[in-house]
């Protein structure tokens, strides 16, 4: 008795409590003729006009408790039911066709999600998400329907569902709420960043919760292993308490690092910071023991809006974050827009492959206008702390000259306009590209520090994109050539005596911590909630022993090789 | 006096004739309602089989006298005016609407192109282009209007046109056809890579050339230049013949060195070889002093059709090949399909970044009866000649492992069938991700030569898309980056005593045949009609001096650096 589900371990932790299922409701409508068309569009708009007024409640209670970035989301909905050419489109409907607002409603919504789900984009896909999302709410109005509410819960529960939508997280009673489990995403999907952003425990990716799980089962989400227990047996539940008892435990062992430096056993010291996307993020790097920020990835100031944001905004984010970080260095990394990552109000040109495209700062060094107010507001900001500028996705030394000359001009333009920049900026570059770490030597000459980006690294060293399914078993960042191409960087950059972080997920990787300890890495940058955890581990290891098994992984031929020999070294 | 249009050299050699412009026939159309839609109905077919069979005369005569590779494309379009989903589409129209069969041809077929077009594929929007090719041909027989027939050329003529379509070089008079300008289309656009074929010379891209050109005007086409003159001066024709007679002059010499070595004036020898596509390209080669194939692309054999070609197929085709050659090697990549090049019938899945996916040893890898089907056609053809096998897109000493354990069963089961196989096949494979080149040193004790794909290799250590306009500008062979990843493999590969060729654009680029030399290249492999050339340069070349050449260059920090040095060496 008691079935398990495997999923993905999408945040940590352990959670034992009754199911909570978040039901659709019965949406089902039926195609009517209407007579008086004026009254069933002033019914449709008066569905549209609660569900906006429902939306910017909920706008606002996750503001409040999630911060402004989460809640974009939000307006983007809004925004949707306020789009003249979806709306107009429904009225038109209703009024040609004598339709009720219903069908009419479906009808539209439906073309505008095929045609955005038929796009060969990430981006646009979601937006379908989002268009289905928003009139899920607007049908329940005309409807008359109660669309599941689980700001209701009111007691512990466990919630399981097909995906968590952003405005169901939105609404949940984050008291009762003790985990997620969901049929699909992955590590990065919504609900997964949410869990890990309320720091419970999620897997996501079980295929079939929500057909297995009844209300009211009892259920225990392994956040560690990536299990979901149905109905589990009292043995295996005295078990879990146990379990979770010795998370509890480590977290709280954990948490006594929090202002403890980073050194191996044999006193080798390095530094762990967090990435971050806004000056919201502040608070988890400073409660996490951060010792600065690796990765400030300024793309989310220019996201989720319909314009360049300003000069003047740029510079409060990042003074605010300059600020508040009291001095330890914060790594802003230049626009990195391009590739799965568009801002619908430039007009990139489509491309084939975008990740291979026009981004980052191929882009910038086009674009020099967009690019120069972001290295004025970063210099204005700098005196505020402990500035370090760097530039992505540089390919080559020209690239980096450009962009260095520009920063340069724009700092010469300030001082000559009287206004005071710090002059010690740190300027490095993201180690992103095969190319560069291999003409790393040559490039150590010229940057203050380098920041290994893994994610595209490994991408781009392997030729294969990260996120198509059919090629994931490339994604290997324990590959022997992966380590080879670290090492190369390592080693260039402290010949000319300069620092080497890195920023990709890797990072923080349990797996390749000793490795990088071993090659030599100076700083680890990771998500926040990573950080206490890696400390703990980097506090247990040898940087000779490690340096000794780095040199024997550059050596293998294969990831799994690899993989067996850090497994040995941390379970002894 | 005298206009001077500029593009890019497509195809080498000079011509001078007067101008014979491709115009496009009017074939405007108006909207009518017709009474007796079957009759009309009637008249559309009338006008399809027409079109059919001139599409058919056609195909024959271009097989004929380009090859059987060249026709396909007219089966394509033979393919597209036999589509019922096109076809019936235009008949219900007509009858529906009661229009007339130009009008509801037209709009059938535009809405296809526009569908087309908007996809984010190469391959699909050349399908835009089919059609639109097609349509022209059966309007004008609809309109009873003439399409200008190059066929009916009788003196020497320059073509000038927007762009080549296949079914106007497949009607050329190829005795009077002495060159080709186009407004659009760059080197592996179809009228360049048709000029290349017919060995004349071509310049495209030079976006004007029907707008300034009129009927009857001298012309000059300089394909070595990529200029055109217009109108020129008696002083610059005079100036062009003698050019032209040194161009005869000098290809008359380079043809003295078809059965000689290449040996470098310091003794060391080198191998020329040719890429091909199709057992017609033999010719080709041994014409131009090939000795051997470097890289036979098999892809070919699986386009253009509409199931995956049969074992025996393909053993015929292998045969061909290795018995034309007579014992020189020949290196047959397995299939490279995905990226760019799709095979319909397959049914991939669409991909967000198509060079980053599935494709290549990925897909056989998966798709195992394909790859074992190839592999027992090869395997039976290898007693026919020198026969070495190459695999494509490896990233991983796993995937090669596993490929030639596939061989190897193939192999073993052909044997014990009774099947005579060589026991000589050389088995490497394409370094063309950065992973494999990093690794080189582990591959080269397990793999028998090394093929280095240029193409693909500086695209991913690059990141840049060579198909993308907007970052071509990283597509950079002579980057250090790319060097000192050759070098790498290079090396690798002589300790252990194996060879290495290179199969991309750069094996046969007379800035980059300097540098290989001096690193050490074993075979190179291009198009045929380099050869000869390649073979004249290397002749005066000092394998000593290209040594310490190539040492500078790998120290450079910039493309631009590594070109001077090249220019200064083969300039002097």
């Amino acid at each position: 008795m008691g079935t398990i589900l495997r999923g993905i371990a999408a945040s940590s932790g352990i959670a034992i409590a009754k199911a909570y299922r978040l039901v659709e409701p019965d949406l089902s409508i039926e195609k009517k003729t209407v007579s008086d068309t004026t009254s069933e569009i002033k019914r449709l708009q008066d569905a549209l006009t609660i569900s906006i007024s429902d939306l910017e409640a909920i706008r606002d209670k996750t503001k409040l408790e999630l911060g402004e970035d989460k809640a974009e989301i939000f307006d983007a909905h809004i925004f949707i039911l306020n789009d003249p050419e979806l709306i107009n489109q429904v009225e038109d409907k209703i009024k040609s066709e004598s339709l009720n607002a219903e069908y009419a409603l479906k009808e539209v919504t439906d073309m505008f999600i095929e045609m955005f789900e038929q796009m060969d984009n990430e981006y646009m896909r979601e937006r379908a998400a989002d268009i289905r999302d928003v009139r899920k709410r607007v049908l329940s109005h005309l409807l008359g329907v109660k669309i599941v509410n689980p700001s209701l819960i009111e007691e512990d529960a466990i919630l399981v569902a097909e995906d968590l939508t952003p405005s169901d997280t939105a609404q949940l009673n984050r008291q009762y709420v003790k985990a997620f489990t969901t049929n699909v995403g992955g590590r990065t999907s919504h609900s997964a960043i949410m869990a890990r952003s309320m720091e419970i425990p999620a897997v996501v990716g079980t295929k079939t919760a929500t057909e297995v799980i009844k209300d009211g089962d009892l259920i225990i989400v392994d956040g560690l292993k990536g299990e979901v227990h149905v109905n589990p047996s009292e043995e295996v539940v005295q078990q879990y308490k146990k379990e979770q008892i010795r998370f509890e435990e480590q977290k709280a062992e954990w948490a006594k690092l929090l202002h403890e430096k980073t050194k191996s056993v044999d006193g080798h010291e390095v530094h762990l910071v967090a990435n971050i996307g806004t000056p919201q993020d502040l608070e988890g790097v400073i409660n996490n023991g951060g010792e600065g920020v690796g990765l400030f990835r300024t793309e989310f100031l220019y996201m989720g809006r319909n314009e360049l944001p300003t000069e003047e905004e740029q510079f409060e984010a990042y003074k605010t974050v300059l600020e508040g970080l009291k001095g330890q260095p914060v790594v802003v990394r230049t626009l990195d827009i391009g590739g799965d990552k568009e801002l619908p109000y430039l007009n990139l040109p489509k491309e084939m492959n975008p990740f291979l495209g026009f981004r980052a700062i191929r882009l910038c060094l086009e674009e020099q206008s967009i690019f120069r107010t972001q290295l004025r507001a970063l210099l204005r900001a700098s005196i505020y702390g402990n500035l370090k500028i760097m530039f992505p996705m540089i390919a080559t030394l020209d690239e980096f000259r450009t962009a260095k000359e520009m920063l340069q001009e724009e700092r010469q333009k300030l001082i000559s306009e009287g206004i005071q920049v710090s002059d010690e900026i740190e300027v490095g570059i993201m180690v992103e590209i095969p190319s560069t770490a291999v003409m790393a030597d040559l490039f150590a000459k010229e940057v203050d520090f380098f920041s290994i980006g893994t994610n595209d690294l490994i991408q781009y060293t392997m030729a294969a994109d990260r996120m198509n399914e059919k090629v994931s078993y490339l994604y290997q960042p324990y590959n022997p050539a992966i380590l080879r191409l670290v090492k190369m960087v390592i080693d260039a950059a402290h010949k000319e005596g300069k620092w080497v972080g890195m920023c990709g997920e890797m990072a923080g990787d349990e797996l390749a911590i000793p490795l990088l300890l071993g090659l030599g890495l100076d700083e680890f940058s990771m998500s926040a909630t990573s950080i206490l955890k890696a400390r703990a581990q980097i506090l247990r290891l040898s940087k000779k022993e490690m340096e000794d098994l780095a040199q024997k992984a550059l050596q293998m031929s294969t990831t799994n090789e690899v993989i067996a020999a850090v497994k040995a070294v941390i379970e002894k």
